[in-house]
């Protein structure tokens, strides 16, 4: 194991006492937060930061680009060239595969590729594992060749719960380097895969940055980009179209896409009674073209060629769901679930070309519908991972819309949901800002890892542990450290108690001295341990068992 | 129905368009917030805030005087005389009764109080219902007679799920004023109960402060005031003194107390090797008590004794959980159990007395050990209500465990806790500041509503779909005055588009006004009822049902 010392920067502000360090495997060097406590070992946690303090203008270095070049891969002019909007710093060569580089076909054929290698160091399972997860399409590696900045993960239910945050900016607010700095505080606060949703000007240009600057597997909803080419009318696309715009995006280095291939033309009506009908934008676009041509999706007709555009990258499908509920009205309604039934269709033709598939979920859902949405996915769509959004559990809540879906988020990851897009609690008001994307970010952080523990993933329990042995000793500094977000724990503290000693202090402002039930317990074990006659006194209160209850109960009357 | 049609103050300016609107009974005013709206049937929701624009230093209005005076009560002399920090218009003549007034007694005499009257109008049930249910203890009408400024409330879980805030000053921090704005803050917000939590100085004249302007019922834990008495020293407390801080509080009208009875000293040893010992206050100055003097808790010893001085003045048990956990790690342990069992017993007793209560619940628990903390409970206490500090599903979030918990928070509620103690942000760091208790308050909100929801709470929907529906109809000032902070919700949307043509623009900043998903969606609508082309198409591919599946595979290969 290495260890860097220092790093400046965010990285050290937002985690004071961390350091990032490094698990050696044989091909692979994985990044871990390794958090110092005072008198304890230290604990690594899962760290998505990425390679710190590199020119947004250079981009990050390439991490798996040897790996790529060993694979049967050549090197094409771009469809598109780079326009001046792009810097020097950040022109690569462009990669296509001549023959099968998916991590599927890799998994099928039995070899543990270096991505998998990573991957098994960092999530704590074998490498033999990870490969037979993705061969069984139970897990996919979204790692598009052109994509070589990638620190490797992997989205499956028996993996860590993964979240995604969406980023882009819109035709009335925000620009490319607005969404540069919201990818790095994404991935900074621990998002596991970023989606650029842009729909304004710059597309191709905010993408390239943001691609060349992640460490996270990128994913886009190409419809936006595509519509944008037909001035925003959704009569007027085509198939022509929308397959120049994929492989645009494949040759930048997307790593999956969200296709609303399942949105069909007879689904449609079963939204026009709906409370809010159809409230996907990709899912609307469709449905628009649909209803204006008289003709079957596009995406689903052409569905076989995607597959081979895909395959040439190692792009993985992120299977849309254009009809799922926008309200607690909608939910588990028939025209959700017929897409539903359609994503577990398309997923078997993925699979038929080696292509990596997940499926996208609700959306608004109450608690006790959102099983129903995990049980019906598992069964239709094969066990591909279950890729939700939220789902929002009220929709009362407009400013609060983090919370109301981090309840239906952590509850769907405990049932087997492998990836929670994030919601911020700008949702259904505006474009998110960076502090949004924080609070969104730490919302999920805290569902996602909710879920690892209802799942028992190994270690998951860990870090709550020494948090909670750290406040139990009043290592104030530890349980700051040791904090989701730490700067947050310390300022809330400080904003009571700011003086230094207060740090080392043996009470709160909760409480004040002596009202501390920490201090008090902590006095009840020291007496526990040295009194040998209570030690006798409990033992014999145990072996009376159950009956005490019923033995003692004149002495309440006493 | 009659209207007020406009208030002053906060009111007005938390919930614009929004007015006090009273449902009429036989005897009985029962106030609820009427939200106008445009162009449709105005919806009207639960209001906890009580009388407006009173003088804190007279207190708000006795509704229930009346009610009080034709029962079994006379005046009498109150213990401790108001000290010159409680001003004249805050002091009442004190009651005590001369029978039983309690409203369990009452029920199951089969009478129905104008207290059960005004609570089957405000939760839409019938007054029987509501005898019923508190009849069998399944529910509780904390009233006590000295407070009789409330707004008779319920709490059980066949009802709406309540929500509790805390507040109180600590030896630390913060002043009798900052305690009442904080009730006030708390009620306008959407508190059903608040709990006077202080532990510093001048406790007596805080909680005098408190109730006299309270709407809502309030609960206290008396042994924090006892220990004041013994200056901190645990050991020092005695039965006589613990008995006087009771009678002293229910003279002041206290309506619930919660008492940690269930904490025995052979219970004790069981939490000598937790993680994080005993993290309640109250359980751990018990615990201390009982180890320093090797005898059983006196709250268990003088449970009958406790049990009468309540019944005088229909005081209701909250049944402390002194050793729930305070870590995942130990969560749902066998000191957890022991004292839950206990809890149990105790409730037959109260019971026994004509003695209203509930059940305190954890704590820290992850989601998977959630639902055996309901079942046992349901099962050991003979279906009290129980009332939940959150639990939060982790440990690693301090400064955020108002999240961890609204997750755990809505899923006991889902399963049948009746109500939920509110966490906010500062929970283990320091005392909530006036914004931190809304943000508890608004996230506990969100998580009752929905736990309403996923129990099918009748009209809880209605919510839901007026907000939904306005979302949709691009009725934006519709949508900010639904939601459940319109504040918030109107700052978060004109952080991006302030103008005020905005409010009726079929768009907003997320997508623009070409990839407006609503807006495209209602295009397919208004399409859909105006083609019949479509319709019959649609009928055509509904009548193929689930064979259309494999009859489209080919298509899905061009």
């Amino acid at each position: 194991m290495t260890t860097s010392n220092s790093f400046p920067g965010d990285y050290n502000d937002a985690f004071p006492n961390s350091f990032k360090t490094f698990l050696e495997g044989e091909r692979v060097k994985v990044p871990v937060r390794e958090i110092r406590l005072t008198g304890e070992e230290p604990i690594q946690v899962y760290d998505t930061s990425g390679p710190l303090n590199f020119d947004v203008r250079e981009g990050i270095p390439a991490l798996r680009k040897e790996w790529i070049m060993e694979r049967e891969v050549q090197t094409c002019e771009r469809t598109l060239a780079p326009t001046e909007m792009i810097p020097e710093g950040l022109k690569r060569e462009t990669l296509v595969s001549t023959g099968n580089v998916t991590q599927l076909h890799y998994a099928r054929k039995g070899i543990i590729t270096p991505e998998m290698e990573f991957i098994a160091l960092r999530e704590g399972f074998s490498a033999e594992f990870v490969r037979d997860e993705v061969a069984s399409g139970k897990a996919i590696i979204p790692c598009n060749i052109n994509h070589p900045e990638i620190e490797p993960m992997i989205i499956g239910r028996n993996f860590k719960v993964k979240i995604n945050a969406n980023i882009g900016n819109s035709a009335v607010s925000s620009s490319i380097e607005e969404e540069v700095e919201k990818l790095q505080w994404s991935v900074l606060w621990g998002a596991d895969t970023v989606m650029d949703l842009s729909t304004g000007k710059n597309i191709h240009e905010t993408r390239e940055w943001i691609l060349r600057n992640s460490p996270v597997p990128i994913g886009t909803v190409p419809m936006y980009q595509a519509l944008e080419k037909v001035n925003g009318v959704p009569e007027d696309l085509t198939w022509e179209i929308f397959r120049e715009t994929l492989i645009e995006q494949a040759e930048q280095g997307v790593d999956y896409f969200t296709i609303h291939a399942a949105v069909l033309l007879r689904y449609i009506h079963l939204t026009a009674k709906r409370t809010t009908g159809i409230v996907s934008r990709g899912g609307s676009i469709v449905a628009k073209w649909c209803l204006a041509h008289h003709q079957e999706n596009f995406m689903y007709t052409h569905f076989e060629e995607i597959c081979e555009i895909m395959k040439r990258y190692d792009i993985a499908f992120s299977l849309g769901d254009g009809l799922r509920p926008g309200s607690i009205a909608d939910a588990n309604d028939e025209a959700q679930f017929a897409e539903l039934r359609t994503q577990g269709e398309l997923n078997k033709i993925a699979w038929k070309h080696d292509v990596q598939v997940m499926n996208e979920g609700p959306g608004h859902v109450p608690m006790h519908l959102i099983k129903e949405n995990m049980d019906k996915q598992l069964e239709w769509c094969g066990e591909a991972p279950f890729y939700t959004l939220g789902p929002l559990t009220t929709d009362i809540a407009p400013g609060y819309d983090h919370i109301t879906s981090a309840i239906g988020a952590a509850m769907i990851g405990w049932y087997g949901t492998a990836m929670l897009c994030y919601v911020t609690p700008k949702e259904h008001l505006g474009l998110p800002n960076r502090d949004d994307v924080k609070d969104g970010i730490i919302t999920y952080k805290i569902a996602a890892h909710a879920a690892d523990l209802a799942k028992g993933h190994p270690g998951a329990q860990d870090w709550d542990n020494a948090l909670s042995k750290a406040r139990f000793e009043f290592r104030w500094e530890d349980q700051f450290n040791l904090a989701l977000d730490p700067v947050t724990a310390r300022a809330y503290h400080d904003e009571t108690l700011p003086a230094q000693g207060a740090k080392v202090a043996h009470f709160c402002s909760m409480c004040g001295p002596k009202f501390c039930s920490m201090k008090i317990s902590r006095d009840i074990r020291r007496a526990a341990e040295q009194d040998e006659g209570f030690k006798a006194m409990s033992e014999k209160f145990k072996e009376k068992g159950s009956e005490i209850y019923h033995n003692n109960k004149e002495s309440a009357a006493e």
